[in-house]
């Protein structure tokens, strides 16, 4: 297969939909945080399950997430770095999020983000998403509080 | 750019460089798991801290791994999916490990695993790499049990 590549447009359409996610968590807008998801998506999360596959429980599980806050959140990605090919590409960062849990608590967190894209019919889409935060091998505890 | 892509040969080249690296995990060869990796490879690892910068950073700490057990590992990777184009690929996958810790201490786990690679010089080599487990947001523990 012979394919023509642009990787300076390529970057700045994946920057821009990474932009737009940012815009949709910060405003708790769920519809506008599932732009982009390929229907067969594999999510491998912060929190159980192993997985989740497919966009219906990637929407349910960042609907809950987001309706878990009260008022909007301040959210930043860090140390992005994009690679892409015409038809293939991924994204790696470390993000921070802060806001108030409905509940009252303050979540204060970074944690570790890669994000894999396919190109479909000319528009980036989201095959696969890995959120995690590293444990505490000898507390055996999830490490919320890591800062880089 | 124009470039020649045979998705076939890259699916072929990356799977072989998977199973060179589980071939490596079951005999506890630092050297040949050690293969492939860029030299300023970002790793996000199951346990602290929230990332490894650079190859001898990795290195130490797979070393530190697989001299924490006794004997061979159990290793396998299921639900393997890889995407490749020309110059830039992923795959991810639900990997298993089984064997003794130096302590006696028996370790059978599932874990996540994103790998997402360049091509250069015509080899594929590990720019970035995301091993984790979630954790149980009412315990706060790291989820070292779950099956797929």
């Amino acid at each position: 297969m012979i394919t023509a590549n642009n990787p300076a447009i390529d970057q700045a359409q994946i920057t821009k939909l990474l932009d737009h996610w940012a815009t949709a968590i910060r405003a708790r807008d769920i519809d506008a945080r599932m732009s982009n998801y390929a229907p067969n998506v594999h999510l491998f999360d912060v929190v159980e399950p192993l997985q989740y596959v497919g966009a219906e429980a990637v929407r349910q599980r960042a609907a809950n997430w987001l309706s878990s806050f009260d008022g909007p959140l301040a959210f930043e990605m860090h140390d992005l770095r994009i690679a892409s090919d015409s038809d293939v590409a991924f994204s790696h960062s470390l993000n921070h999020v802060s806001g108030t849990k409905t509940d009252g608590q303050k979540l204060d967190m970074w944690w570790r983000v890669t994000i894999c894209f396919r190109k479909m019919y000319d528009t980036w889409m989201v095959t696969h998403e890995h959120n995690s935060v590293p444990f505490n091998p000898e507390s055996g505890k999830a490490s919320l509080d890591l800062k880089p």
